[in-house]
């Protein structure tokens, strides 16, 4: 991760586009690839998303990179660790959806609390 | 990175959730999380994003650890690995803008290729 | 549609909003008012989704009208008329996607193209 | 507005795409569609954002046409008028805020009430 990080720094830098990656600007981007990973599942069956073919995989390796590198960009500009956050947001989790309450359900936040 | 992942497989499955965790509707849930981080700028000035109060940061927080840990579970779903992905997208993006070429521009794809 | 576009041009108006209101910050408001829609769907099957508890439809036909709210407004900031503009679309779809080659195929452009 | 879902349902019809088009997918669709919007508009400023030249709006155009195709369906399937429903959302924003209170101010719902 921290290899990673110090890479897209340096390619931001190199060409010049810290101009243009304000947390804002970042947070578009990050919905658009975001979006270009739902493009691939909008037409199939859950059934089908479990089971793709190579070629889809691919495409999806791309797009994942894609949104890895504009989280860990958009992250970085805000001060935010996205691994710890990741981490300290599951142990909130842990108490929001105690599993003997939630088990087998989906529920929404909005719907559970 | 590799205790996240864990910590989200039995999360998961305490809960009996994997019924629900398609590779499908772990992309939609992908994008609903990244929309509430998109929603914090959506009024914003970028001068403003740049520079946010305490408590939207720490909302910013909770947003970026809940798509990371839907990114974690999609990309684990597909046998990807994120990191090793986004390393791998970072030297085709090295590739697909040459530094001389796009130095101070803001290309999309469409419009370089 | 026309007494739609004027309320709420008055409605931005009486609350001095047009300042917030620039194409990019409605693109990200429809954004993240369409995931809002999401949402709802992204934990039911596809068979769930067309057999909506009442409650449910009450939240969607909100979560619809500020969608269309904001298309409206967007769509009016560009000078586009949207229902001139999606039946202007159908017509280029008719001709891009023909009934005999597609029929029963869920084709993304780019693998159809 | 008729004449558009009239002409929406016979495009789909003759294609028989009705089983690919449930509810939970055309709200998938419906945000990919979105995010083609949004993607024109990732790297603008607010202010290049109001000043586009022909060529990105008549792309433009034919996103916006794009996202009130689906919208139309989305809404027609779950039985929901969208352009009744977007003015009933009107009123309840008339009320909900009070043009005195908000004024020059870009509120959030939850820092609203």
């Amino acid at each position: 991760m921290e290899d990673l990080r110090n890479a897209i720094d340096a390619f931001i830098a190199e060409r010049d586009w810290e101009q243009f990656h304000s947390p804002k600007n970042l947070a578009m981007a990050l919905s658009v690839e975001v979006s270009e990973i739902v493009e691939h599942f909008q037409w199939l069956t859950e059934e089908q998303s479990k089971d793709l073919p190579p070629e889809k995989l691919a495409e999806l390796r791309e797009e994942i990179g894609d949104v890895m590198i504009y989280l860990i960009e958009l992250a970085d500009k805000l001060g935010i660790d996205p691994v710890e956050t990741a981490k300290a947001k599951m142990a909130i989790n842990e108490q929001k959806y105690p599993a003997d309450l939630v088990k087998g359900k989906s529920f929404k936040y909005s719907e559970y609390e």
